[in-house]
């Protein structure tokens, strides 16, 4: 199981914002969170957290289809011919609405109603 | 016809990275292209255009359905209640490698094997 370190773990800790992939009957469902909030809750080696406010598509379709996608990427690390490097983290995911996990993200985010709780597989840069 | 203007024309000046999502037979596909590549080509208001290096998943995926999603998002632009703005951009798309628009790509990035074009249907604020 792949986890976030190197490369990866660097476009974590630099990218402005994550986009957010998962599948539902209609197709791809594509959201948005701020790469400051997951730094906030604290990347962990295979566990990422971010604060859900709506998110009721992605909710349903992680109940049909628990895989996601994300895409994280900055100018600021180095590519392997270039500025600039992106990844791609795929794995699972669910969205709580109680638990420990939901206690630290509504202590830190008042507005969340639950967490969106990615269990990281596989990483890969990009460029 | 929703084209790129007031808020989300904001959104694709600032946006470090853009988020691109086809949908292919394994499931939705995830890349990604810098903001300044979209912009070194011009943002019209209902077509915008990225340099294609690699894109094959994405034009395969494009030749049997041509729906596409993207994300730009930025902590530059306000949002309704806080700094920070994400827009989600709805359309179809193809990737061409002859004409004037490849044209145009390769002489600002002589690396492009052609061009993603994305004809632009839908746009939404997020924030």
């Amino acid at each position: 199981m792949a986890k976030i370190e190197g490369v990866c773990r660097e476009v974590c800790e630099a990218t402005e914002f994550v986009a957010i992939v998962t599948s539902g009957e209609a197709g791809p469902h594509l959201v948005g969170n701020w790469g400051d909030y997951m730094r906030l809750l604290g990347i962990r080696e295979d566990i990422i957290v971010f604060p859900a406010g709506r998110y009721r598509q992605t909710e349903e379709n992680l109940r049909k289809n628990n895989r996601i996608q994300l895409l994280v990427a900055s100018k600021k690390v180095r590519g392997s011919r270039s500025p600039g490097q992106g990844c791609i983290i795929d794995g699972t995911a669910e969205v709580l609405s109680t638990g420990e996990i939901v206690e630290a993200v509504k202590a830190k985010f008042p507005w969340a109603r639950g967490a969106l709780v990615v269990h990281v597989e596989e990483v890969q840069s990009q460029l």
